[in-house]
């Protein structure tokens, strides 16, 4: 039915849920790296719809390596300034000039494209940021390479060839600890923070489960202009301990502990205090693929890409589709597929052959008692096959932003 | 009456009225060396009044540094775009953090107001130039030498010491061809731009008299998006001619010849089209203290300071205050004494001395036939004395913005 | 024996070495990611060195964020040239001024300590990079956020707190790919290229086993002054196949096939020449912590840690102390201990406590057959106890510049 | 025998010498603006001489926009530090690409070139100052606006067209006090740095006389590495006046006074004390353009252009072959032609027209009593002839740097 190499086998480790330690981590929207990650990979959309718009096709670049350098701050109850407003360096590279067949010529202002993306995502992202005041957004976008400014065609399902050895992974179903590191982040990012104005967006998330015992300790910058003194401040601590702590318990029957700002010290004043809702404003950098993995998650317990995926040309670059691609599988396979308790999905590629063929997809999967991997290998198979053959979808939804990277 | 040491004398030239040749220039708002000497000087005012509003004083500063770094553009009929965006660093130095004799600590976000000025600046004054995609500013602005950060009280009239030789001259009246090129500048600025949105901000007049003849040349940039088409161009050309002959001949009886975009070149289509309204967006970089002096001019036949003024701290900076007040005082001098033809003021500093007690105020005027200087110059000498007096009144009116300095 | 929670248990899947597939990389000295690692470390030695010299202490710092841009290049046969510089901006956090307790004040130039100590490491790893026309370092080092810049006295076994909940692992032995990955790039950046000018020191090896295959896949950037035409091109690209196959059935009896720069294109003559060994010339930006994990190595097949140790301090960043301690760990376990086929060390601080006690030391060995957990258990216990107890020796031999951390 | 048009008169102000007051300022080699000044010329002597090397003519370029962001240092007694390097933007407009009428393509790397160029004029300029330590050289060099590309052979005398309406001056003979100024410099830079290392190339040279009196202020910045205390360092003060006085007496009769280092304060031990010999190293900015004069001094008593010659194209740029022709006419007048106490020498451009043949070259001229300007007439427009019609000199001698500028 395939000539695809699709390899179901049993995962050698019993299924992370079982093990004895799980550590997780995420870090939110606002957090340094990620405020990286996030404009990387605006960019990145930004030029791939603008080539599209405007030569139709997608032409070569990588804009995979933005670095925020610190600002400094004076926050204080009631609302603080910057002193020293961040500075954001957009690095990567884009073509500029293009000559299609016909013989048009076609000039992509990718600087100004990349400034625009930015600074947008930066307006949108972190709404306690004033970019007239606070931040520096410099763009230093180089052509790249001679060689490797082909240009890939979008009609059709035409598609690429790979041009390197690389490596994607995902995993699913997520473990309880891990739904609840990210629902917490995307909770304290979005209703929560809606109703609670003084969480800023540079919330960091670390679960860490010991048998059946779950400690979430979480890291939340408050907004100074909403929290008029320490007891306000005090108050606010309390209320989102009480909300992580509702929506853990949502998620799981294990015992739960909520750490929130451990850091804090009342007595000499030094509190998770922010005027911008990120810990950028002072002495806090950050840089493109240092964050979250493709799955919004860092997971020890299981096996990563070291793959920055944030700002990756999503037509081309085989690393990042395929780390986007075999977590949208393990997904669509648990999703589909039932009595699977943990699954590993890993995609080869394979230099000079279209990258729906991979060297090798293997599914490595832990059922649950009584069921057999020869059981769902065929089902499994399916599935995989039908992903790889629609490979170019991850493509398309990346330049839509319908993907996240981070 | 005064122990100042006033002098006043015969010019030993002529009025330069009568001299067989004469040339002024004036570089418009929109010229990138005026981008600089506006935003060095809001930037100069903005810090100056965060001072007194925060501190009660005006500390140490100098913002008289800015470089700009040209873009690139691809103007089209009808709108083009930015391809790479305008860079502008504005430099200087300023206090940040004080102590004052209370013992009260002040922190002030002196990169922040900088940043904020000189974007205000360029919105204000370049309204198609568009902040998120068309230029980059940064800001690299340093501490102060530590044994000049000394602190300069406003309240009363403490007149500062001259820490510095320095010099400042100024001219009285304007010459007829010197009035038409400044007035030109200013109309195409003002209300011929606020009919014409065609004409940009960078405009560009030369002005050569020689004997009765007055050539005036005109090298405005033409914002595309009002351009339809070359006819159009062509017509906006006619039409900004016909603007500035009919301006000219109000100020002259003279022959007046006006030239406008002399290095347009039709048949190539090379043609000073702009995206911006200024040549900042493609090949033109610029920097503080390269234009217009003092008196918004650039007078070859008047001795001229090469004082860059814009950016410099106004309460402390000799050059920048003598350059001020003495063509203030020139000004004063021709509307108050009649028979005057030609008049020029020079300040001189005495180290170590008040400012308003300059080693020399020296007047050189050239009187109407039948007037010697004599009969002026206790009439001149009581109205030098007086501005002098009031030196600090030069202070207060360039941190409140009513005075220019190119 | 100790109060350290140190567990011992039986890794819950195989050796690495049995598993079917095994993915292997490693990026060499020159790779762009690698020079920022590089830069980072160095910086990093350097200030704490200074530090030390001065202070009597290491101040807080951390400089983990080196961002590289790529510059243009014309690389030609018998020798070409950089045509746009390498932009590389060293960032991070320093303590720039100090007082002690004895009311002694310190100002530490750590900008100007960064930027040498990037260009000396530059020169020295880099010897065709000329620092004169080939790259500029720009440095950007803020000062850390208030509350975190305490003061990490080095007087006796002082050790210090854990002020973050981070997590270490490390593994031993290597696998055979692993080592051949590990001994190829060394090699072609050590003896190899001692005797092969021809060599650049960006060197990016790729192992891949199925089986008992080994595929190693090596992209060499060759030196162009020392690559006169395409004949010497190629015989480079031969004796370097051949060099790098000796190596590897040194360490293997399995099958070996080496891929080298399997990306040129004879025909259109585009090859892997540069100018100055490294791809950073052209078209590769680069940044720290994307690159090879504390062990020198990218290893899916392994747990790893998405902590960037390069740059980080190393008296205070417990994700630094723990990578470069449970990998230390690892191979001193599998040295002393016999009958150990795979072990992997994982270290989990516990806010608050000294680091020498975290919260758990879990080592999950493999051992040979009919050899049992229980049989080496107190043996490991003790090495690791021991080990702990020794942990400001990591500290000292990073400052020393001893230990690698790419 | 000759259609240029050069107009001889009578200067109708008297000489310079005779002035009541007169005001003669020098910024030495180690100026900040002298500095910028210095590389902007540098810089634009290599491209020149790559051009001419690569490509047999001088393409598009201006270099005239040099940016100095100062340090900050901790000059001590004995030897300091810098520990805030200097930043320095060279900036400016270069043709990277070029296709010749054969179709020949040339790549010029000009950024690599500026960079280089930069280097070692601060090599050779400021020896006490560590490029690896204390200064940052960046680049941001941008194609010419595309209309302006044009390119100016060199084969034989191609003169070429005047582009823009400009204007050079010159003077000459200099006067007593412009001599004593601009040999002080030259000496402090010079002879008495040879055997005076302690002596910086930071001196600024103030001149300033009243009848016949003058006054010699000199800001002489001193290398604490060559200072070991207070009592040398006042001995240096000493020393220096004396050497000064010296040489300026062996100019002039007149009554001389030498004031060294006015601002320092032994008291609280504030001199002028720096680690480099520049004070760039700390608050001191610098740009191109606002210091000397293409003579060497700023003389408020003389007309002078507003033009910065530092760094622009000596092939094609009028005000810079201008200003330098004019001052070298003068110059060549005065050692001709016997009788002349004060020569102005101004060369108006006319656009499209070969530069050899200016609107008007106007040569006015104070004569000895006795001498009347019709005496000398003939003699001097013959000089001007001979000059203009070897106006392509300049240019040469600018590229092979014969010319200063400043």
């Amino acid at each position: 039915m395939t000539d695809r190499n699709i390899q179901v086998q049993s995962l050698d480790r019993g299924a992370v849920e079982d093990e004895a330690v799980e550590i997780v981590e995420r870090k939110g929207l606002g957090h340094p790296d990620s405020i990286c990650d996030g404009i990387a990979e605006h960019v990145c959309e930004r030029l791939a719809q603008e080539y599209l718009d405007r030569v139709g096709t997608v032409l070569h670049f990588n804009t995979d390596e933005t670095q925020l350098v610190a600002g400094d701050a004076a926050p204080a109850f009631g609302g603080g300034e910057v002193v020293d407003p961040i500075y954001i360096l957009v690095v990567g590279r884009a073509t500029s000039h293009y000559v299609d067949d016909d013989g048009t010529e076609y000039h992509i202002p990718v600087d100004s494209i990349a400034l625009e993306a930015a600074r947008d995502y930066l307006r949108e992202t972190l709404p306690n940021l004033d970019l007239e005041t606070d931040v520096i957004v410099d763009v230093k976008l180089g052509e790249g390479s001679g060689d490797l400014q082909e240009v890939f065609t979008e009609d059709g399902p035409n598609v690429p060839m790979a041009n390197d050895t690389s490596f994607g992974v995902g995993h699913a179903p997520l473990t309880e600890t891990e739904r609840i590191v990210r629902e917490t982040e995307r909770s304290l990012n979005g209703d929560y923070a809606d109703d609670n104005p003084a969480v800023g967006e540079d919330v960091k998330v670390m679960g860490k489960r010991e048998d059946d015992h779950i400690d979430l300790t979480v890291a939340a910058a408050f907004v100074d202009a909403y929290v008029p003194d320490m007891d306000a401040y005090t108050a606010q601590i309390e209320a989102l301990r009480d909300h992580v702590h509702d929506l853990a318990t949502d998620h799981t029957d294990r015992e739960v502990t909520v750490h929130v700002n451990t850091a804090d010290d009342y007595e000499s004043g030094s509190i998770y205090l922010t005027t911008t809702g990120t810990s950028a404003e002072q002495g806090d950098d950050g840089s493109v693929g240092r964050g979250n993995r493709a799955n919004g998650l860092i997971t020890p317990n299981r096996s990563m890409s070291m793959e920055a995926t944030s700002g990756k040309n999503p037509v081309n670059h085989i690393g990042k589709i395929y780390n986007l691609l075999s977590t949208q599988i393990a997904e669509e396979v648990v999703a589909e597929v039932d009595g699977i308790r943990d699954l590993r999905v890993r995609l080869l590629s394979q230099i000079g052959r279209p990258i729906d063929e991979p060297h090798v997809a293997d599914v490595h999967v832990v059922t649950e008692d009584g069921l057999d991997v020869s059981d769902v290998e065929s089902e499994i198979q399916a599935i995989v096959d039908d992903e790889l053959a629609n490979v170019t979808d991850v493509t398309k939804r990346v330049i839509d932003g319908e993907l996240t990277t981070f």
